[in-house]
């Protein structure tokens, strides 16, 4: 249990509120950071219309999973051009967000390679500069709206490595959640996001940091993606469905903003419950009030919960074989991630 | 709908700490504002033993529903003699958390009428000086701990007037809720807090400023101490009650601070719930939610759960005319708060 429960972000949550940008962000220059298919969705010009001369400069070209090698040369212009901008608007899914993050804490060099050698003693440090970050999430489930944390890789062959920025100056200083900007988002994305959200809830209560006010976030999150992402993948332009699961998946951020998340998602939720609940007793009566049932039961419904969204719950239809399936799972259970699953430790 | 949710605070809950106060407090100057009894407790004594040197000066005369009168000495002399000290600790019930936030906030003459005339004209300012506020209750219910309100009395006669304390600096930097504090709270106190704590809870529901987060707070809350204040009452030793009545208080505490309140606690429940229904239609889910029944039965079992505690809900029992309680009512949704209900303007 840990005792500690902080998340200073301001929160704006509701359909239609990106028109609130302006009042966010003040009489502030601010620089847009956002994914290359936000100009052609109009989101770039509602930002530009909606702050005016207050709109320094856009950075239009996020890429998924940011790493060392394609965040390096936006890094160093951002702080060459933009260095006396006052903040930072992430628009995006995790990926945008994480960007906007790594942006914003700048090194007395501009150097991005600083920064990545200050990542990698993987201990918190003070950043010379600091832009605040104001989020805009338009995906339904990276949660990252409200958290400190961006990961960034580094591909460089024979390196592969995964580097995790989390200071107390990477909190954003407000996220704007507008469920309307998730109303495109096609099927496919719409349920990776959803059952992302899930994963970040149900990881936040079998976790060793969980307290009881992430358990409260996680259990309505939880909760409330079971109730709504089924329906939702039958009705995607459905607003108010799109609502709930914006509100879900900003509640599973409040949870695991505080906890981190206990295993990797690509454990199935499945063994998931069946490690963690020997281990887990202590936390049954938080989970209990996710599924209304006896835990026991909570494995099978899960599941069918998943195979209801197409979604298999068996290794072998990735191609994993049994042997495989074993050695994952016992790799995610030692991992760092792992060391926060009540069930770690526990016989396989 | 209120689409905005922001709580700074950085909570430490559980059993035991207030052994956490040192780590809160660093290596700052600290002074302790707390009331008469806490020596006796042994509570100053304890926080004397974790702070030591760190310990700069400890007000210990806080006083009941604090006002100008009471406050003028007490504000000169903290701002004349610890002037240099780094950080506020209340410690005790919602007097004494009010009393430190009315000290934290410095007016340039270290004089206290100014910072009243700042108060009597009702808009926000800034401060000349603040000191931030580390708060740890000694009640579980009054949410003070996460709030950033404090209440000032001119009691001067022929003035009569209640000033509202209320910026973005008096949000204290961090809570610690520790419910061993509350271990020997005798028999009415625990219930006058447990029932204002049910009151910040509700009142957060029925509210015109409420939204998804602080409504999940609030749930959370009112279950909590609906299930937990009537078994505590009859067991006041017991631990695991009294970290459930804490925490439930807290969460109401996290739900209100976004919302205030909503009609004066006097006003009783189950005529609240009467006159809220019939035009708070879009808030009856969450109501639903903390009731687990049909709202039309909803006041009558308030209602047994407040006679079940030995507490009236008729306004006779208290002296109180059908007139005069009319009156009482009319007045409350007249008022401020009675404007944040989402009843006011209602048909009596």
């Amino acid at each position: 249990m840990n005792p500690n429960y902080h998340n200073p972000v301001a929160i704006t949550f509701g359909a239609g509120m990106l028109e609130r940008l302006p009042q966010v962000i003040g009489s502030r220059k601010a620089v847009l950071v956002t994914f290359p298919e936000a100009e052609g969705f109009g989101l770039t010009g509602r930002v530009r219309k909606l702050l005016g001369d207050r709109l320094a400069a856009v950075e239009p070209d996020t890429v998924p999973n940011p790493d060392v090698a394609s965040l390096t040369e936006m890094y160093e212009r951002f702080w060459r051009e933009h260095g006396d901008a006052d903040v930072v608007v992430g628009v995006g899914g995790g990926s945008a967000l994480d960007t906007a993050k790594a942006l914003m804490v700048g090194t007395p060099s501009g150097k991005f390679s600083e920064l990545v050698q200050l990542l990698a003693t993987g201990k918190p440090f003070v950043p010379a500069r600091v832009k605040p970050l104001v989020t805009v999430p338009t995906t339904a489930g990276t949660g990252s709206e409200v958290t400190p944390w961006a990961t960034v890789w580094d591909r460089t062959p024979g390196v592969m490595k995964k580097y995790s920025l989390h200071l107390k100056e990477t909190w954003p200083e407000a996220a704007i959640v507008d469920p309307e900007l998730t109303l495109s988002l096609p099927a496919g994305p719409t349920l990776a996001a959803g059952l992302d959200a899930l994963s970040h809830a149900l990881e936040s209560i079998w976790n060793v940091n969980s307290n009881p006010i992430s358990d409260t976030h996680a259990v309505a999150a939880a909760r409330e993606v079971l109730a709504t992402l089924p329906r939702l993948m039958k009705d995607l332009k459905n607003a108010e469905l799109r609502s709930r699961m914006t509100l879900a998946a900003l509640k599973a951020g409040l949870a695991f903003s505080n906890t981190k998340t206990a295993l990797a998602h690509s454990i199935s939720y499945d063994m998931t419950l069946h490690h963690g609940l020997p281990h887990g007793i202590a936390r049954d009566a938080v989970l209990a009030q996710v599924f209304d049932m006896d835990l026991k039961d909570a494995p099978a419904s899960l599941g069918e919960f998943l195979r209801g969204l197409g979604v298999s719950t068996d290794f072998a239809a990735y191609g994993v074989g049994a042997e495989e399936a074993r050695r994952m799972v016992v790799n995610a259970l030692d991992g760092v991630r792992g060391k926060n699953f009540i069930g770690a430790g526990a016989p396989a």
